[in-house]
This record gives C-alpha cells, structure tokens and sequence, in this order.
C-alpha cells in the first residue's frame, strides 16, 4: 500500500445555519477543498461522505451522489458512498477514502462530512443522538446518549477521585480555544462558575458540558504522496488510520471508564506510524460530553489512567505546552454535526501541522492526532497526522 | 491488487419477519456466511454492513458495530462499516469489502446487508423508500419512486413501442423463478392478466409490477483468491466490482430511458473481467418496478436499446436460455428489503456457480452478474462472478 497525503481542505462555519440547505453546505465545504488542493474534478476517482442521520434529519437518505452531483461533478459518473458509524461516520469515510488511495484504486479522492441538525427540534436531534447507543438494550428503558456519557463520569469520579471541577474544565479550555476560531458554533469564553452553574442535562453533567447541535460540513482531498508536491506546498502525511470497535451497550463492558474500541484504536495507530503518544504536539479529541474529553486523554495514552481530571484542569493541555488539546474548540465549542466532526478534526490538524491556524496556531505543530468515537464507543477512530518532510 | 474470492453465503428467509428483530436477522446471515467458509472468527478482519434506513426504520444508526457486537464478535474490536447509497447500500458495502481484501488490509471480511422494512406502517415504507430519489427537486413535489419509475416506463413506451403486457410479463417471470426459492417472499405463481388487473399505483405500474417492502439479510465471506481453496471447495472469483453514479433527479438527465450509471458501472466491470455480456450466463438484476428489468437488461448490453420488452416477454430469459434472468425471483418476488439486496443476489449467483441451487439451478452457469440500484439510478453497482478455474 502507498503512502497517502491530505493535499486539500475545506470547511463551513458551524452553527445554526438555518438558510442554507445539506446539499449547499455539502458542496461548499468539498469544493474549497479541490481548490485548495490545486485538483481538478477531472482528476477526481470517488467521494466517500460520513453522515450519521440525513435519512431522519432531511428526509433524504441516497446523499453521497447527491452532493456529487449538485456540486457539478456528475458527468464522470464516479463511484460515491456515504458512510455511516453514529458520532464516527466522518472518521469513518476517512478511512475509506485513504484505503482507496493506499490501495492504488483511486489516486484522488474527496472525503466529506456533513451533517444538518438544526432544522428539526431539538427533542429531535436528541433522539437522533441517542440512536447511535443499544436502542434494545439502552434507549427503550430511558437511557439518553449524555445520561450514559453521566454514567461513564460518575464512576471516573467514584474510581479515580475525578471531580466536578475538573469535568467544567474541559467546556472552559475549549471555549477559549474555539474564541479564535472563526468557523466555529460558539465563541464566547466561559468561565468555570457558568458552567458548574449551568442547568443540569443528567447529573453530573449540565447543559455546558455537552456539546451542541450543530449544522456544518468539512471536506478533505486525498491523493498519493508521492506526487503530493504537485498540488500543495507542505504535504501532510496521513501516518495512521485505524478504526476499532466495542459493545453498543455499556453494561455489556467489564469497564466502563476506558473505551476500548479507543485505546485498540490508538494502539494499532501508533504501531502503524511507529510513533509514541509522546510524540503527539496538537490533538482534536471527542469532547461530546466532558467526561468524553478526560476519558480519551486517558485512553489515548496522554495521561495514566485515572489522571486526565487533574491533569486537564492543571491548563497543561492548553497552547503552549508539549501538546495542545482541541485547538479549534472542539466539538464543545466549534460544534458537532455528527457526520462532519471526523473530518473537521482532520482539517484543522492539517491547518496546524502547515502552519496556517493563524491566531490558533499551535508552536512545533509536526505530528497531530485525531479522535473520533460514535456513541459511548462502540466505534472509535484515530488519525495520525504530520509534515511530510 | 490481488484477487478476491466468495468464500462462503449465507441469508435469511425474506418477507414479513414479525417475529425476528433487526439483529437477529443480521446474525443468523453472517453466522451462516462464516460457518460456510469454514472461518474461525479468530481471522475475520473487518465488517461492512449494507443498510438503507435504520434509523428511520428501527430508531437505530450506528448498525455494523451491533452486528459485530451481538454476533459474539466483538472481543477482538474489529472495525465495522456501515454503507449507504439507497436500495445500492448492498452492492455498495461488498465493493468496499472486495477493496478492503484487494488491497491486501485484511484476508477476510464479511459483508452484509439487511433491512428491516416491514415494522413500520406501509406509508411509512414508502416514504423512507423515495428518501432515496431526491427530495428537493422530486419528492417535495409529490413524486414518490413508483411514479419517477412509472415516468420511464412511459417515456420506454412512447419511445420503443414497449407494451403494458410486455412489463406485465416481468413479475409473471419473477413470481415463476421464486416458487421454487425457499428463501422467497413470495413463492405464488402470477399470471399475465393478475398482473394487468391489479390495481394502479402509478400508471402504467400497478400493484404487482412493484417489488414488496421485506425483511431480510444476506452476507458473504470474502479473502484472497489465492487461499480460497482452503476454505471452500468452489471458489468463486470477484472478477469484477464497479460503482457509477448519477444526477439525483430524473430531469436532470438528457435521456432517462437508460440508465447511465448502469451503463458506464457495466462497461467498467466488462473492462475490469476482460468479458462481454455475451459471456454472462446468468445475471441478477434490479427489477423493483417490472420497467426497471427492462431497462436494466438494455443497459448492461443484453439486449439492443429499446428490445427489451418483447425480447423479455418472448420467455427467452427463463431456466435453458443462454442467459437466465433472477433465478433468485429478484426483487420482485424474492424480495426487497433495500440493504439486503445487492448482498442476497451475489448470494444466489455464488450459489448458482456452485451447482448448489438445487431446484432453481442454471445449467453451465459459469459467469454470473449482479446488478443493484438506488433510487432511478443516481446509483448503480455491477459485479461480475466467475468460478474460479
């Protein structure tokens, strides 16, 4: 298999972007990626799109063509899917797009995400959310995706002494972060108070320790490396992509406090790049829920076990030190359309490692890490990233 | 690239499976698969899962980590991969699979399909049916999937001469193949005058020209060509997998008495297999709408542009023929639950190459074809079967 370099990136603002349709934000975010990438469509072999829930959301399932065509790239008639895995669906369609490329079918291609979630109500949306957790096992006695997140958190606090402090933590770092980011659904700060003092959603967590719902979408190009210089100046290497699963309901794990699905994915992805976390200089993790945040620093191999709460709420993880934690906002702050998280991760890697965040940009940004998980984890995906040198 | 083979089938009875649930269907198909290619678990790979509309059907995304999960497979965390392109969702996961063995990531896969359709109320089906013809331009406007394909089927008829008889005589085929398929919705025999007097649902397609909403599952095994003997005593050869696409809405297109996407998927896999359609012996194809047969037939080359309907109605696609058309009874009569299908007919043609379709078996059937579609064709998936010398 060949090595394969993200050569262009796109993206929406994220938000309530209730005047412009899925198909508009679809073709927006994919086209500034070809133009990014120097690339034209007639190069291009396929598009892969990770969206969760199009079928429920804008009652169009069928989307991948769809966005092909109304973005007026039908004429080749090239293959185009859409991939779905809940919260992990972009992360996803990522790593179908680079076996595409790896594997020598294709030397082009686009991977998208994209989600429309705010033109339905918000018990909607929430609805939607929680298909992707065990609807037998979970969701028909009540369960909710942020109530089962809440159980994740209340035993991280019972086992490892986490507290609520820590956990407002993570809302407070990435508002700041995302201040800067003018693509992103919130810019205001917060401080600790607002959020400790926030309604609550399912206890421990309130409603600003879960992130939004958000309409937006994100697209990258993918090409071979090795003709990567054809088309941009600072390739980016994609050194890892794996994928990992686990059980859909959380009573079904020995422990609920790992994600395994996340610490198999890291594993394989730091053997396949034959790097350390170590190495990591700037990260875009899952931060649905707070508790999602601390748990993944933790089992992508950041932090010990058990640590990520004091070590998160230290500010160590803020730019400036060895590793920068979710420098866009994160889905907290930058936003959450489901389908569009994994690829906007990627994206905003790929600013950093080239050195174009702007007033975001992380120092000695060389490798990057991506972190994407569908529902409390029975899918995980991680990306490693870096300067082709 | 290397090649890839069927290693082992398996499906589940289609039609209205009150009793069964979505994952159980799902689990007995791939439990059958993997039983039949005499594969331990300990060496499966990965898990691509063909499905349409979960979500909207059963409140439930995020579906190929479940399979994986309550298949007893999850231990070793596998990636799982749900795929969607409408009623091509089938076709369109095996092609990922067949790349991800290709490409040498993994020796063996399974790749399934399911749909759990008749759950919900018929309105409800129905709706969720036309999500996959394109909402903006067509179903706002109160197309649904029968009319946009009872609108080809008219423009056939102005254009070629094709008669009502003569798209009555594609369920009377259908429904004579699935008498003799256990698996088969359903098994009644139809005559011509049935069909031509059963009610309208879009004129000139009534009742019985409309494939039915089903439940069902199909999944195959795949692994390397190279090993297939390991595993099975008739390997069967991918000798060709290939996706087109194509404008959403029909009048988007300059003609839509052909379906360009199953031309140019067509042409593709009889470049990819160094074959012609005169080398087929035995084809499933999409026959949703007893007009989608006709066109099909024409647009993968077996007939001239504008033959089908009398060359169709004259019998010569039945059992003896040179090239025996939906063996299976195809959507029509074997039945349609969306996801499933592209799985369930490289599932019959496996077996017709095999010489195990006991009843319905095709003589000298040596190179098969599958045929699947979404929507009117924004989607179309062609592959190519061939028992492996």
């Amino acid at each position: 298999m060949r090595e394969v370099a993200v050569l262009g990136v796109g993206q929406t603002k994220f938000g309530e972007l209730w005047d412009r349709s899925f198909r508009e934000i679809g073709i927006e975010a994919g086209l500034q990626a070809l133009v990014d990438a120097k690339l034209s469509s007639a190069d291009l072999g396929a598009l892969y799109l990770g969206n969760m829930a199009s079928g429920s959301l804008i009652d169009q399932e069928h989307i991948a063509p769809l966005i092909l065509d109304y973005a007026g790239l039908v004429g080749r008639h090239l293959p185009a899917f859409r991939v779905e895995g809940g919260g992990a669906s972009g992360a996803l369609a990522l790593h179908q797009g680079y076996l595409a490329v790896a594997s020598g079918l294709y030397d082009y291609v686009v991977v998208g995400g994209a989600e429309k979630l705010t033109d339905v109500p918000d018990s909607a949306a929430s609805a939607i959310a929680s298909s992707a957790a065990d609807h037998e096992w979970e969701v028909v006695f009540g369960a909710t995706l942020p109530a089962l997140w809440a159980l994740i958190a209340r035993r991280h606090m019972h086992r490892f002494g986490t507290t609520r402090e820590e956990l407002a933590s993570v809302p407070v770092h990435d508002h700041a972060m995302a201040a800067k980011n003018p693509n992103a659904h919130y810019r205001n700060k917060l401080t600790l108070e607002q959020v400790l003092g926030a309604g609550p959603v399912a206890e421990p967590l309130g409603v600003l320790d879960c992130a939004p719902f958000s309409d937006g979408a994100a697209a990258v190009v993918l090409g071979p490396l090795e003709i990567a210089r054809k088309h941009t100046e600072i390739p980016i290497r994609i050194a890892a992509s794996q994928v990992a699963s686990d059980t859909m309901a959380l009573q079904h794990r020995k422990e609920f406090t790992t994600l395994a699905s996340t610490e198999v994915a890291a594993r394989r992805a730091f053997t396949q790049a034959r790097r350390a976390p170590a190495d990591v200089r700037v990260a875009e993790i899952h931060d649905a829920y707070s508790i999602s945040a601390l748990v993944a620093l933790e089992d992508l191999g950041f932090v010990d076990k058990g640590r990520a709460g004091p070590e998160f709420a230290s500010g160590k993880f803020g730019r400036g030190g060895p590793l920068t934690i979710n420098p866009s906002g994160g889905l907290k702050a930058q936003g959450r359309p489901f389908g569009a998280v994994g690829v906007a991760q990627v994206v905003e890697i790929v600013r950093q490692l080239r050195g174009e965040a702007k007033d975001r940009q992380v120092a000695d940004a060389t490798l990057g890490l991506t972190h994407d998980v569908g529902g409390t984890g029975a899918t995980s995906v991680v990306h490693l990233l870096e300067r082709a040198s």
